[in-house]
C-alpha cells in the first residue's frame, strides 16, 4: 500500500510510520517530494489494516495497491468461468435465460407458466417459494409448498430450477430442492448466508445489493467462494438512485466493468430493475447487446392476478415475442439463445 | 387509493376500473376532467394491490393515501415512545448516550472501556460479539465468548448492554446475555430475523439501511412491532450517496422526520456514518441540536491497534472532552445528559 | 390535481380548502374515507400552486395529476419527431452517430479525425471549441478559432457539426458556425441559456444533466421549445451515483422512459458515462439494442496526448471496428446505419 | 503522483511509462513488488495528466498525490478567512444570518420582512430578483426592478443585501446593486460565470451544486479567487439522494469537512434542504451546533401566498422564535448571534 503523508508531517511522523510498516514485516520506500513524502509499503496487509495506519499522527490518506477479492478476481484465473447446471450452460457463448413468476401460487399457474417459457426458449425455471416482502402484511410465499411444486414443473419441462433462500435456518431445505439457489439483493451483505450456501455444491446465482459497489458484490461472491463454492453466477438487477421513473437504476456498465475485473458469468434482471413490464424489453436487449452471460425475466399467466411483481412480469406471449426479437442480437454478440 | 386514468383512456376502459374496484368491495368516485379521469377508491388494499390496477388498461397511475405503516406509525398513536432498559430512559426528554468499542476483543480491553465511558457520563454500553464485516478474510468477533465478556462489564458497571444479533439461529443466545439486541443497517430488511426478534421481549436497537427510505425504515420497525414487541429504537447511521469525503452522507433531516412520521425514538450514530474519528464531534453535536434521542459513539482505548473500524473511534479522552461539550446543546434544546 | 387531508383533519379545515379552491375557480370533488378526506380539484395549477396548497391547516399532501411539460410531451404529440440536418435524419428509422474529439486542438488533428470518422460511418461531426473544465488550470478549448477549423472540417466532409455553447453571450457566434448547438450536463439548467438557443433555428442537442430526473430533464427542453424551437436531441450521458468504477451510471432506461413520455429523439453519450473508452462498446451496443436514436463517441487519433478527455476517446481502428459491430444490432431493431 | 501498473505488466511496459514521465520532466521513483510494481513520480502534473499516463500499455491506475486546489485549500493558508461586509463579519466566532423572502414580489412586501428579520436578529439581507425555476411558465423574479426594492430595503435597514446572480451578462448590475452576489447552486459548474464574478471585489456566496462532491465545489470556488476575489462563502443546501421525504439531503458533514480541507467559511441553507418549513428548525439548531458559520433562512410574511418556495419559508413569528432557540446553541460552539 502506499502512505501518503500530509504537507505539515514531521521528520519524526514519518520515521514513525516507517519503525511501524517495519515492526509489522514491511518493505518500506520511502519518496520524498517537494511538498509531501509519500511511502510505499510491501507486506501482508492483514497484519497491520490500512484503517490503523491511517490514524498515525502526519498521516493523510492510504491507497492500497491490491484489489481485496482473490478467488472472484480476474488477476489469478484469466479464463471466464462456465457454470454446467445440468447440461445448461451459463458463461462463454451461452446465453442463459431464467424465466417464470415472481411467487410461485399453485401447482396449476406455475406448471403451466414453465410449459409455456419453455416454449418460448427459457433454459432454467425461477420462481419464489420464500418471498422477502417490504410490508409484513403481504403474502410470502408457500414456502416448503412451493418448493415442491417448482421441484415438479422442473421435472416435467427438463428444466434446472432456481430460487431464492432467504435464512441460514432453510438453506439445507432449499439446496435438497433446487439446482441453483438464489441470495436476493436485500441478502447480498447477510455474511452468514452467504457462508452457508459457500458450503453447497449448487450453483449461487448472486444479486447485486441496491446499494453496493462493484467491489462489495465481488467481495460477497469471494465469501462464497472462500467456503470452497466457485460456481458464482452474478446477477445485475438495478441500483438505488435518485431517479423515481424506474424503481431502480439498472446499471449497464456493470456487464463490461464485471468482465473486466472477474471471470464470473453475469447475467441481467432487466424486470426487477425496471419495476414495470413496460420497459423489459428494451432492458433486455441492451443486456445483451453489451455482452451479459444470460437474463432472469418475470414472466405470469395473469399479471393483474399476480399475488407478488404483477406490475414487472411479461405475458406468455410477450414474453415469446421479445425471444424472438433477442435472437439476432444475441447472434450479433456472439452469443446462441 | 387514487386511480389516475390516461389523457386518451376509453369509457370501456374507465368502465372495467371502476367495475373492478366494485368486485373487490371498494366504494368508487369518480371525477370527470377535461383532460384526465380520476377514480377515488375506498377499501382493503390487501385485496386488490395497487400493482394489479397499474396493469389495467388506460389506467396510468396509482397513487395511495394511506401510510403503509399503521403501528409505527403517528396516526394512531401521538405520544413519543419512551423506553425503559433497567432504569435508563431512552425517547421524551432524555439523552441516551451508547458508547463501547466496535468489537470485543478481551476482557481486559472492553471493561477499562467500559469503565471509562461510563465515568464520562454514557449510560448504555455497546460493543460487537458477532460483526459482519465485508471481508470474509477480517475478523469476526469473539461470538459466545464476546457476549459472556459484555455481560460482566455491563454488570460490573451497572450499564444496559446492547449488542447486534446477526443471524435467525443467534436470536436466541444473544438475547439471553443482552439488554437491548441491535438490526445492523445492512440487515434492516432481513425480514425472518425482524420477525425473529419481534417475538422477544427485548427492545430492539433498528439501525436504517444504507439505501433505505424513511419509508422502508419504518416498515422494518412495523415488522418487528406487528410480532408484539413495539419498544423499537431507530438509529440513523449514514446515507449512501456520490460524496467520497465520508463513508456514508449522515441524514441530519432524518431526525426530524422521523418525529413527524412516527412516535419511536431515533438516535443518531456519528461514527459509522463518518468512517473517520474526525468528524464525530461535528456530527454528534448536529444530531443532538437537531432533537435526536441519543447518540451511538464507538470508544476504544487504542484505536491505532484496534480490531475493527479503529478509524472511527474516539479516545477515551476525546469521548470525555465530547460530552462535556454536548452538555450545554443537550440543555438547550431540553434534554438531560 | 389531488389534496389529501391528514387523519385529524377538521371539518373546518376541510372547508377552507374548499373554499380556497372555488375562490380559485377550481371545482372540487370531496372524497369522505373513513379515515381521511380526499379533494379532487379542477383547474388552473398557474393560479393555485400546489405548494401554497401544501401550507393550508390539516393538509397532509397534494398529487398533481398532469405532468408539468406540454409541448417536449407525448399527450399532445403522438408521432416521434424527426429532425432533419441537412439532409441527416435523427430520429424515426435513423441512426445518427455524432463522432470526433472532445476538443479541437488543430485544423491538422481535426480534419484527420474527420475524415477517419466519415469513412467509418459517422454521420454527424462533433468537437469542442469551448471547454467546460473542472479546474481553473486546464485548457479550455481554443474558443473562435475552433470554431472555425471545425466549420472547416465539416465542409470538407460533408457532415453538419455539433458543439457546445457555454454562455449567452457566445450563442450568436457559435449559432453562426455550428449546425447543432449542444447545451452541456452542467448547463441543462442554466434557464437563460436555454432560453437563447431556444431563439435559434438551429438543433439543440441538450444533454441530461448528471443528477437530473427525465421529468427535469424533459422541462429543460419544454425551456426552449416554448420559445419556439422545437428541434430538441435528448442525449443520456450518465447519472451520478455512488458507484466509483464507472465516471457515471449510464442510465440505459432513460431510452425507454423518454420514448414513452416524450415524441423527441434520444441519443446516447456511452464515452462521457464511462470516462474510459474500455466500456464504450459494450455502453453503445446496449444502448442501440435498447432503441436509442443515435450514439456520440469520441475519437482521437492520439488519445494518450488528446489535450481533454482522452481516457474515454477512441482511436480511428478502434471506432470502426464498433461501428462494424453496431450495424447487425441496429438492423435487428429496424434502424439503419 | 503514485502509478499503479497491473500485475502482468511487461519490463518492456514499465520502462516506457518511466521514459514517458522522465521525457517530462518528472523524477520516478520506482517501487517493485512481489505482484505489481508501482511508480512514484515527482513532476509538474499540467504538462502529463494523469488521464494520458492512464492510457500507457500495462498501467492499472493513477493515483494523485496532491490536492486540486490551492488557494481555497488549508495546505498554504491555516488560519480561517474571516469576511467583512459592511461591518457584518462571516467566519470565526461570528455567525452570520441571512434572512428574507425566496423571491421579491414588491417594495411593500420586501420591506416589512427586511425589518422583521432584523429585529429577530438577523443581519444580512436576501431575497431573489433573478430567479431560475424549473418550468418555464413559472414567475422568474422581478429582475432589475426587484435589485432596486432590495437595495432600499437594505438601505432602510442598514443591513448588507445578498442576491443571486444567473447570467454572465447581468454580473455589472447586479454588482452595482448587492453586497454579496450569490452563485446558486445549478451553477456552481458554470464556469464562465465563475470567472466573471471573480473579477469583482464583492463577496461570493458559492451554493453547493446538487449533486456536487466537495472537491468539486472547493474547484468552483478556486475558479473565482483565481480571478483574484479571495471573499468566497461556501453555503451547504444540501445534495441529491434517492430519500424522497426532503427536496434534498442536507449534508452536515460538509461543514467538518470543508472546516477540515479549506479556510472559507461555510454556512447553511436549511430551507432549501428541507423543501418544507416543518423541518427547519432542526436543520438549523443542527448546522449551528456542527460549527456552520451561518445560516440562510427564508422568511415569508405570507407563505400561503408567496410566489415562489411559499411552502419552505418560515412566517416571521416562527423566524423570532427560531432566533432565540438559536443562541443557547450557538454560545454553546463559541458563536456570538
Amino acid at each position: 500500500m502506499i502512505i501518503i503523508m500530509s504537507n505539515n508531517a514531521t521528520d519524526k511522523e514519518i520515521k514513525a510510520v516507517e519503525q511501524r510498516l517495519t515492526d509489522y514485516g514491511f518493505k518500506t520506500h520511502p519518496i520524498y517530494g517537494e511538498m509531501k513524502t509519500v511511502i510505499g509499503a510491501i507486506g501482508d496487509k492483514r497484519r497491520l489494516t490500512m484503517d490503523q495506519l491511517k490514524l498515525m499522527s502526519g498521516v493523510e490518506n492510504v491507497v492500497p495497491i491490491m484489489r481485496p477479492y482473490k478467488l472472484a478476481g480476474r488477476e489469478l484465473k484469466k479464463d471466464p468461468t462456465v457454470i454446467d447446471v445440468n447440461g445448461v450452460k451459463i458463461g462463454g457463448s451461452h446465453l442463459a435465460v431464467f424465466a417464470g413468476p415472481c411467487a410461485i401460487e399453485s401447482h396449476e399457474q406455475f406448471s403451466f407458466i414453465a410449459q409455456k417459457v419453455k416454449e418460448s426458449g427459457a433454459n432454467i425455471l425461477r420462481g419464489g417459494a420464500f418471498k422477502p416482502r417490504s410490508s409484513p402484511y403481504s403474502f410470502a410465499g408457500l414456502e416448503g409448498e412451493g418448493l415442491k411444486i417448482m421441484r415438479k414443473a422442473g421435472d416435467e419441462t427438463g428444466m434446472p430450477i432456481c430460487t431464492e433462500v432467504l435464512d441460514t435456518r432453510d438453506v439445507e431445505l432449499v439446496a435438497s430442492y433446487a439446482d441453483i439457489m438464489q441470495i436476493g439483493a436485500r441478502k447480498m451483505q447477510k455474511f452468514k448466508l452467504l457462508r452457508e450456501v459457500g458450503k453447497c455444491n449448487k450453483p449461487i446465482l448472486l444479486k447485486r445489493g441496491l446499494s453496493s459497489t462493484m467491489e462489495e458484490w465481488l467481495m460477497a461472491a469471494e465469501y462464497i467462494m472462500s467456503e470452497g463454492n466457485e460456481n458464482v453466477i452474478l446477477c445485475e438487477r438495478g441500483i438505488r438512485t435518485f431517479e423515481p421513473s424506474t424503481r431502480n437504476t439498472f446499471d449497464l456498465s456493470a456487464i463490461p466493468v464485471s468482465k473486466e475485473l472477474s471471470h464470473l458469468p453475469i447475467i441481467a434482471d432487466p424486470s426487477h430493475a425496471a419495476g414495470t413490464y413496460k420497459y423489459v424489453d428494451a432492458l433486455a436487449k441492451g443486456a445483451v447487446a453489451a455482452g451479459a452471460d444470460g437474463l432472469m425475466i418475470e414472466v405470469h399467466n395473469c399479471p393483474e392476478k399476480a399475488m407478488s411483481d404483477g406490475e414487472q412480469s411479461l405475458t406468455p406471449e410477450h414474453f415469446e415475442a421479445l425471444m424472438k426479437e433477442l435472437r439476432p442480437i444475441a447472434e450479433a454478440v456472439g452469443k446462441t439463445l
